[in-house]
């Protein structure tokens, strides 16, 4: 029996996030106030422990993983890689392609993997409440566990058309401890003022966001906890990488291509950087961001300072950006769905460092059909953009003859977005027109800087 | 780092499958006519293939497992064994928790380790097509996943109520590339019978076996797949006692007790029997088959000759029975509502030879929202019953200060359940009174036998 899987022993798990700032050809470009000015690293403690502003503004290449983290990740990780070998028979093609399943854990997806090392650094700073948004609901299930696992309470602002829309998510949020409301609430200034606006308010992420801020800097217990974007939230997510790198190691293979989806950056940080290492010293691997063609922040977006929320709480930040106040299309890929890009990929991206493609939503769901139908998994609409990334490249080595060695991150699973699958069989699901228009105006507002 | 986690390679997946009977102190009572006589294997050939109509009657100790059944279950096995330390810590016991976790396979449960076998031996047999029913759906996206695995068209008859309140169930069985009927259906002439009595029915199991059991007897190219019961079902489920025994030894430990939910009893037969050789050679261990308080075939039923299905299409089997026509209070754990239990258990349920307890649905809710708060993974509300079984023994070692070692059979994950943990988390879940007039009703109808 061929071997298709590659598992790693609990021991095995790493004991260092790597940072790829260590790794960069040039210094990040500095957070900014509205002033102009760099942002102290002290201006963020009010909603962050220190550990977690270190993490954010170090150059340290390798930074330890505490003990008790790596206890807690060690309920799903080591996750596997997998050789697709159906999915490769299924495409005719003499590439080989594997993946690295993070749809093992808990919750679902890779997102708890940042959620535990949050959770710990707050509770070891004396904090006893974190407080959180989510939309679809991948990153609040992720704190909730995290919160139970280390004793801290959680409270979640879902936006409210999604607490109401997936009401499955928000069960398991409270399966495991935490307060889930509906945003915008009536429980803080942000939520009351645009309840008064709107008093019939869908919610966003954006409003959704002010409301877990304005509650965390309130209060000297609670902290606030994201989900993507930032530097350590990246750094956490590096185990994936590394990981991937010693089960092919076990393959006697090297990846000549890593797809990753691509939205606020988390999931392609993860499995990329460990990488970019190695192609810092000279190997050759290419790293390639897949988007959805609705919200192309990378292919599309201009590199600029902004913010990284609708309202305009957070500092500037250098990035790929359609601009804060674009609201992107309805895919299903809810955790694509961010107007900007983390500003470690932007950085690199712009310096020709990393590649990006962008995928119809329906080509993502063809994918992630056809991976289901061979590997078994039926993947997140997140993920499908990962699969639909390796399989053009796959098709293309069909034509080209290459034996290319392809790996992609498989994030998480479809299990709560199934109702996208339907409408997909059905015929519904349609592609959206590029908001040609709608990206321009967005990016007249962008702000301006000093 | 305690060692929590016990995997095995891909390699070390059972060669063999182990069939209890050549350890059973008597030969199984034969499944009978209408008449009172012995079935002979033949007959069931209408609508099962031959290899599983003899594994069905082996007395064989091992029977191999075909390379590409073996190649098909990794796509998720071995799976993974597990010492749920923080579930012990939070009950404080003495007691050494393990649980067995079918919650990995892409259908979510135990139930695609037969539906690949009985897949496989019908596509060899140069069957085109399968046909089955489903409640909940468990066993019709197993099924559809086995169909798309080895090329077999997959026509599933969903029970109707369970169509409509479970629509992602559905859709992930359409993932996989099946055909999904409300059932009654006007395809058949068991549903077209039903309908013009009961326009509006909301059917049920029964009705959904008679059809497909209608339509597979009437085609040459269809087969019919059931999953549980049947001896051949329990057979392949014996990987999962198989593997556990060798992950618990590389934990240096063996079970004291082990616990599994018990409906039809392929989850209980997959991980109890391997042991029970064990114990048939001297070994001193408990097996424990935890079933709801509301459906208590085995401590509440009596031994007699009755059929499998309501309509009484099946052959008579000697078991552990409520009657044909009592219908289960409607508990959330869908997969345990059977009026009946598999021969093999019963027999041996009837000799002493393994233990039952009966849960009601609060406790297990209960159960499995502790274990989902300390292990992570959210058990199906069968898969509960296992939980509380084994908390219960746990509880009861912290009194007594044993320091017993315990295994489960986490059988499945609850992400297609979440409406019922709602309902247990807003206090709205109940328990059902014991139905004794029910059973006493239906107990008076058991077919006479000859």
């Amino acid at each position: 029996m061929q071997q298709t899987r590659f598992l790693l022993d609990q021991k095995d798990l790493p004991d260092h996030w790597y940072n790829v700032v260590a790794d960069m050809p040039n210094p990040p470009a500095p957070y900014l106030g509205p002033d102009g000015n760099p942002v102290p690293p002290e201006a963020m403690l009010q909603i962050f422990p220190e550990a977690l502003v270190m993490q954010e503004v170090s150059a340290e290449r390798w930074i330890p993983i505490p003990d008790e983290v790596r206890e807690a990740l060690t309920m799903w990780h080591p996750s596997p890689l997998i050789r697709a070998t159906r999915l490769e028979k299924a495409l005719g093609t003499p590439a080989k392609i594997y993946f690295k399943n993070e749809s093992v854990s808990p919750a679902g997806s890779h997102k708890p993997n940042t959620a535990v090392a949050q959770a710990y650094y707050n509770k070891q700073a004396g904090i006893r409440r974190l407080t959180t948004e989510t939309g679809a609901g991948q990153w609040g299930c992720s704190l909730s566990l995290a919160g139970q696992i280390f004793g801290l309470d959680v409270r979640v602002y879902m936006v409210k058309i999604s607490y109401e829309q997936k009401p499955y998510r928000r069960t398991l949020m409270r399966t495991w401890g935490a307060e889930v409301f509906a945003s915008p609430t009536d429980m803080t200034e942000s939520g009351r003022h645009i309840l008064a606006q709107h008093p019939d308010s869908d919610g966003s992420l954006g409003i959704a966001i002010s409301e877990a801020v304005e509650e965390a800097a309130g209060r000297d217990d609670t902290n606030y906890a994201l989900g993507s974007v930032l530097n350590h939230v990246l750094l956490h997510q590096t185990i994936i990488g590394q990981e991937a790198k010693k089960q092919l190691e076990m393959a006697g293979d090297y990846p000549d291509m890593i797809f990753s989806p691509c939205g606020g950056g988390s999931c392609f940080g993860g499995i990329a950087f460990p990488f970019f290492a190695d192609k810092a010293a000279g190997k050759d691997v290419t790293l390639v961001a897949v988007e959805p063609s609705s919200c192309p922040s990378l292919t599309k977006g201009v590199y600029a300072y902004d913010v990284g929320d609708t309202e305009g709480l957070t500092p500037l930040m250098k990035m790929y950006t359609l601009g804060h106040d674009f609201m992107p299309p309805g895919i299903h890929a809810g955790g694509l769905r961010y107007h900007g890009e983390s500003a470690l990929i932007s950085q690199l991206y712009d310096e020709g460092l990393i590649n990006a493609i962008a995928v119809p939503q329906t080509e993502t769901f063809e994918a992630g059909v056809l991976f289901a139908r061979t590997e078994g998994i039926v993947p997140a609409p997140e993920s499908c953009h990962a699969v639909a990334g390796a399989i053009r490249e796959a098709r293309r080595c069909k034509e080209t003859g290459e034996a290319k060695t392809l790996l992609f991150n498989l994030s998480g699973h479809g299990h709560f977005d199934m109702s996208a699958y339907e409408r997909y069989l059905d015929g519904e699901l349609k592609d959206f027109d590029y908001p040609a228009e709608a990206i321009a105006e967005s990016l007249q507002h962008l702000p301006k800087v000093g």
